[in-house]
């Protein structure tokens, strides 16, 4: 059974990156995508950030290769206001996964190791919307929301990856010294699997403060190994960890359910580069990659990984590492290595 | 009139680098010290992390030099719930602003110059102590708090600090796109202020995603010059910053707020080292060096960071920074760079 892929490539680069990643998939095997429109440009086309049609091929296909889109600023004029599709997306779809590799792929010094997990809650916490504003008490109030179910899930789902993926120590990344009824309740439910998959699976888990783990990500990453946190922390330390990979250009993502997956580069739509034919592809590709494991196809998934360190070890880079590439250019070196192997 | 100072030494390494600092102090010039207690040993030994005694002195004296204080893992079986001694003390004083200059003291490389400083809101955000539990939902709510007075006066103090300083930018650092409430109203305050300082201080003001940030914050921090942002999201960037200064042992901090000032270092009581002399005293004399400047004793201020500067570049260092130094030991050097001046 060949595999449908529903592609949404979005606004600004996204339109560049995965075009390119679905040139590179052709190469390895059988696709049928989907196009679907999602966006702000969508937005201003049609009304809708993503259109109900887009939803529902996105149910319909065995994966979802999303690309960027744009925020734009808070405009009070806008009739309706706009809601980022990624967030649409990851609601209906019950995404509730966010896994974000930190592995530096271009390290020829492996004294200097970087590979770490990021697993981040992604339906909760300071993504719960509901927000509102005391007049009265000229007070703006925002509901951070840890639920048992969505703790236990993710919780549960990180050990597991970390069984799957060999993987040694799960690291929940909290702030209960202040966030005592929210982080509280996460870490209980942290500590009680913890025990469990260390007497079946001999996995240890351990705990850090948000704020320390800030540091130690600029620090000393390599004491990483899978990391389980809430939204925006997940957000926050995501970000910070994909600069040491050399940026954004490099950090792919996953966001799972238990029916859905969708794939997505870390970065953004990026409407400074956009245009220009010079986004760094390497993201949407590895995120593909991802895809294929997704897809049960780990073998091309390897191989499609492997394509893009070679890539990288030659320097056949665009401008954000320091190259003088372009999107397609690099694109033809990874089909190039593709065909090599 | 000599100055009052209330120290407040706390737990672990506070009851080390402190009673250092204060010697160096005694050094620059004639202060009237006066001794209290709080922290975790406060508390098992009395009831309380912070005894009313404590405040009263706290609320008498010219400024506040503050140690560590341990936080205790959550343990249900205590009989009263330890509130950490800083957080009463921040909120009691209303010490509004937390300040944390990230400089790089020990930077021969001049091109590389890291020297900015984060101002983060201290009183509110996701420190609102407010959080529930609902049973019958199994979900914990944190609310986090913006109003528009605790916006409007940590937004005017992180300019007024620019036209003080004589620094030209003022990034503010949110989430609006998610927090479109809280955020949106901390944003748009700042808007309304970044106006006003452009026309009348010709200082710049800009605004980035949190996140973003975080990555900024590793890969190109000589981009910031004054950052302004709410509670946590000011905890997390400080102590990643710290880590551009080579750890929290060179990391100072002010908490401010309109009728006190409050010093302390960064670190925590590092139970892992404390009782073993080997503390790095310099996050609590640059503390110090701070609150000399609050009590506009600028010359003395400066001599005392010129004095750890000299420090540095010879190298005179604790184990943390890579040296073998012990903590009376790099106070020493530090009085006799006083002396030479
Ligand atoms: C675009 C934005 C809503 C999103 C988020 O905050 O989750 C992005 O930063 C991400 O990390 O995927
Ligand atoms: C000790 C803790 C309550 C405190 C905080 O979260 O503010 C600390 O991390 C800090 O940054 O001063």
């Amino acid at each position: 059974k060949i595999p449908k892929i529903c592609v949404i490539e979005g606004d600004g680069i996204g339109k560049e990156v995965i075009p390119e990643t679905v040139r590179i998939l052709k190469e390895i095997g059988d696709f049928e995508f989907i196009y679907e429109h999602a966006g702000y440009e969508c937005f201003k086309r049609c009304g809708d950030a993503i259109p109900e049609k887009t939803l529902k091929t996105a149910k319909e296909c065995d994966a979802i290769l999303f690309g960027a889109v744009s925020t734009p600023k808070l405009d009070e004029t806008e009739r309706k206001p706009y809601k980022s599709p990624i967030l649409t997306l990851r609601k209906e779809l019950d995404l509730y996964a966010n896994v974000r590799p930190i592995h530096k792929l271009d390290n020829s010094d492996s004294s200097n190791n970087i590979d770490f997990i990021i697993i981040r809650e992604n339906t909760e916490g300071l993504y719960s919307g509901v927000e509102y504003y005391d007049e009265e008490k000229e007070l703006a109030i925002s509901e951070r929301h840890i639920s048992k179910k969505g703790s236990k899930r993710i919780i549960k789902f990180a050990f597991e990856y970390a069984v799957k993926h060999h993987r040694k120590k799960v690291s929940c990344i909290h702030k209960s010294n202040i966030l005592r009824i929210t982080d509280g309740l996460f870490l209980n439910i942290f500590n009680e699997f913890k025990e469990k998959y260390k007497n079946e699976y001999n996995i240890e888990g351990n705990d850090y403060l948000v704020d320390a783990t800030a540091m130690y990500i600029l620090k000393s990453p390599q004491m990483f190994d899978v990391i389980v946190t809430t939204n925006l922390f997940g957000d926050i330390l995501s970000d910070e960890a994909s600069g040491l990979l050399g940026g954004l250009g490099l950090a792919p993502s996953a966001n799972i359910g238990d029916n859905y997956g969708l794939f997505e580069p870390v970065h953004g739509s990026a409407p400074d580069i956009a245009g220009k034919g010079v986004a760094n592809p390497i993201a949407a590709v590895l995120s593909a990659s991802m895809m294929l494991y997704y897809l049960d196809m780990k073998e091309k998934s390897r191989l499609l990984k492997d394509a893009v360190k070679q890539v990288l070890a030659h320097k056949d880079i665009t401008p954000d590492l320091g190259g003088n590439l372009k999107t397609k250019e690099v694109s033809d070196k990874i089909i190039e290595e593709l065909r090599k192997i």
